[in-house]
């Protein structure tokens, strides 16, 4: 095997994608290599090819000179690293050049991208169509990629909130610049490539999601209809023995059918933070929020929101599915009223993608929250932790009590929701935030991720996406999956220039 | 490589699984030769392991001995192959002993299976607890395996019709005899093994389905709260013209969310074949069926059938969408009316079981369908051809005009059905029904079958299901998907042990 020789790579690149999308800059190195907590990893240049075939090229000199990859989408995964790879000396490839719309059917309701497609880029285009049909937004960035998003297996809101799970037809670039299509899609003429997500024989797609086993450079997401009937919903309950209480029974009209939508448990530190900034004018500077502060919160606005919508046919319909839901919530949570909204009011379980909850990584800065949010750049401190919980409000209530306890040990704010992604299983996301510019926060942030994420693995609660700061120790693991898992890297990428180190990879 | 020394394995397979369990008595052996169609491979031993540790001293032994194995669960894969494998000499896996029922959880509604459970097991225990939960249940044998169908990708009545999409936490042997969890079981003590699907990485799940890379000893499947309110539906057309009209708009109630248990199109043979057998008595025991006859039938009956239920939380929100299922048929379809249900009915859409369907598999046969059906046994004629179409009637139109033509030419009553697994796809089957004591139907038969394949892969119609007949020629593919399939075959099964020649390993 040769030793990596990147200068060679970087005239093969330069040559394969043209100078200009070849960066060496140091600026544009330096804005690639900082994610919204400490990192040290240095990237030698930044791809940009434009179409699949460049990709292949991409990786095809990566083979020949050794010189390994790393491929971002948005380059918007924020708070699990951004687009800084896991090692030193990668390239970054990032796909934001491929972003057009390939194929959209309004009565099969799918939409095919490319990975440099964004949320608030198919929002609207469907909006300037006037389709009847909304894709699955997030609660991130409207810049960040369908795919890339999709690919870390994150959540949405609406009845499509596992967004992996309603995908299918990916195009995947292997590293030795094979070119495979998964499902149907990989026979000539299928039609119901775009709409049957199995094919035939073994199903690939999830081999490419948490992975660093091929590049996705298409992707077939299906969409929903829109309601005729949608409302919005949000409790608050003021007691945690309330929320308990109140889980349990959404759980079960979840499981029912009358909640189709994702929903939400917010505590009340993630809600105050998405609405206000830290009052260092009232704590002169200190932190971390003093109790009264949050007591005082808890007294206007309660200890946990819990949010969501209803969406039915028509008004009857909705109406009856409402009655269902006040009644099992009835006595522990109290429904806000947010009046009439105006006409042009658009839901995010519609599709809107939105920067409000961006707000919440700049909760710690000393400067308020700007026009066009972005934390890299401002510095923000932001370390998402998320871990998978049965749906129960025993084991709810285990993995948040561990969530509230040890980032109040390192004098963060325990910003803790619980996403109620399906009837069976929540995702327990815990956002650190914190001031990036304020000396020794970066190591004491990253110190309480990693004993966070112990505590909870300790717990049985394990992560169900992992970033750049990954997990302290190897995951307990009770089988042979890692022996597979090599295996299989090994079958595709034997020199492993794509994504070292990535999921463990 | 040494070559295969099936007489050394024989040894070695006893003393594993105790001489009881290795079965090579000629009956044994024939009985298993046997499908619905004729075959040709001769299987030299019948190996019935009781547990994991005993699935992988098998393949242990295959692998030292060079003979190859070939795993079935229930064993009930009728009208593709039953338990035949592809290629001679395969020693032939049951897994029937295996039958324990592992976990059930009634709030987080999920049953844990070994492969010997089978659909009556299941809804049987289930009931014997009272249980107000229900597994998914098929049209085919109810003493079929739970996670033998589920990894073919069988299809089943009510929300969880895409069976395998609402199962999670495989436990795999791998062909070297390694153990593999998939999702989060392969974690100690994971909370979230049994509800989260994903895990953390890569999604190893569909890699195992329709495969040859490992022998799945374990998979937990995500049970339905029973409906208060559920209603079985028939709906009748007199015209094809009719149905299309019918389709799509039952096509938007399945997008929208009013439909959200699976239903069916039936034409009128494939209506005709269940309820009766072929009346010989008439045509004086000629075939195929006189046009005249199915004319009379379609006067009695209809021409296609729509078949399916509604499902509430209540009688008021059950009646609201009844209302917009007839009213979008209103004009096109009849509904029939059944009269009040005996007290103790159990529906279908409600998990329970049944041989009804069985019954066309003795079409043509000149002797009443016995109380315990056996189609094998029995010599009935069977063969499925199975392809996804998408769910728009344009394309159900061409798809079923091929499925109904070809048989006819090969004096074969075309039986029709539309599954809608999903908004997006329907599954066309098509069932090609005779008589094996009839000399030439084996060859007839097979030769239909091979042109209605081919017929409707050059229209863009693939299969999402193959069995034992295949494909009369590779299928198409256009990309480098079967370079990576035989990449990842070589990367578990370097010797090709397990199941070779299955889905086209």
């Amino acid at each position: 095997m040769n030793p990596p020789n990147l200068e060679a790579a970087l005239t093969e690149w330069r040559a394969a994608l043209g100078e200009a999308n070849v960066l060496t800059e140091p600026e544009a190195l330096t804005s690639a290599e900082t994610a919204t907590f400490a990192t040290t990893q240095r990237i030698p240049a930044i791809l940009r090819p434009s179409s699949t075939a460049e990709v292949q090229a991409c990786l095809r000199v990566a083979q020949t000179h050794r010189v390994a990859v790393y491929p971002v989408s948005g380059g918007r995964n924020w708070g699990y690293g951004s687009r800084v790879p896991p090692r030193d000396g990668c390239a970054l490839m990032e796909l934001s050049r491929m972003n057009r719309i390939l194929a959209y059917d309004e009565r099969l309701a799918y939409l095919t991208v490319e990975p440099g497609v964004t949320f608030r880029q198919a929002y609207t285009w469907l909006k300037e169509r006037g389709s009847p049909l909304f894709i699955t937004t997030i609660g991130g960035s409207p810049e960040a990629s369908l795919i890339g998003n999709a690919l870390e297996r994150g959540d949405g809101r609406g009845p499509h909130s596992d967004i992996f799970n309603h995908v299918c037809g990916l195009e995947v670039v292997l590293p030795n610049s094979e070119r495979v299509e998964t499902g149907m899609a990989r026979f000539a003429n299928a039609h119901a490539a775009p709409v049957n997500r199995w094919g035939l024989g073994p199903s690939l797609d999830g081999l490419f999601s948490q992975s660093a086993l091929g590049v996705v450079t298409r992707m077939t997401f299906w969409l929903v209809k829109k309601a005729p009937y949608l409302n919005e919903f949000v409790f608050t309950v003021k007691e945690d023995s309330q929320l308990w209480e109140a889980m349990d029974r959404l759980q079960q009209l979840a499981l029912e059918g009358t909640l189709r939508n994702s929903f939400f448990f917010w505590n009340d530190v993630k809600a105050l933070s998405v609405m206000r900034q830290f009052p260092y004018e009232v704590t002169g500077g200190r932190t971390p929020l003093p109790g009264f502060m949050l007591e005082g919160f808890r007294e206007e606005f309660g200890r946990w929101a819990i949010s969501g919508a209803i969406s039915a046919q028509d008004e009857e319909l909705g109406t009856l599915l409402e009655r269902r839901v006040d009644k099992a919530l009835e006595g522990l949570a109290r429904r806000l009223d947010f009046g009439p909204r105006p006409p042009d009011y658009e839901s995010s379980f519609h599709g809107k993608p939105s920067d409000a909850n961006l707000a919440m990584t700049y909760w710690r800065k000393k400067h308020p929250v700007p026009e066009n949010p972005h934390p890299d750049r401002d510095r923000c401190g932001f370390i998402w932790c998320s871990v998978a919980v049965p749906f129960t409000s025993e084991e709810a209530r285990e993995a948040s009590a561990i969530a509230t306890r040890v980032p109040r040990m390192f004098s963060l704010e325990p910003n803790v929701a619980l996403l109620a992604v399906s009837p069976r299983c929540l995702y327990l996301v815990v956002a650190l935030a914190y001031d990036r510019d304020e000396p020794g926060d970066d190591e004491r942030a990253m110190a309480c991720y990693q004993a966070l994420q112990r505590e909870l693995v300790q717990a049985g609660y394990y992560p169900m996406r992992l970033g750049l700061p990954g997990f302290p120790e190897e995951l307990p693991v009770q089988d042979d999956s890692r022996a597979l898992l090599k295996r299989l890297k090994e079958a595709v990428d034997p020199a492993g220039i794509l994504s070292p180190g990535r999921y463990g990879f």
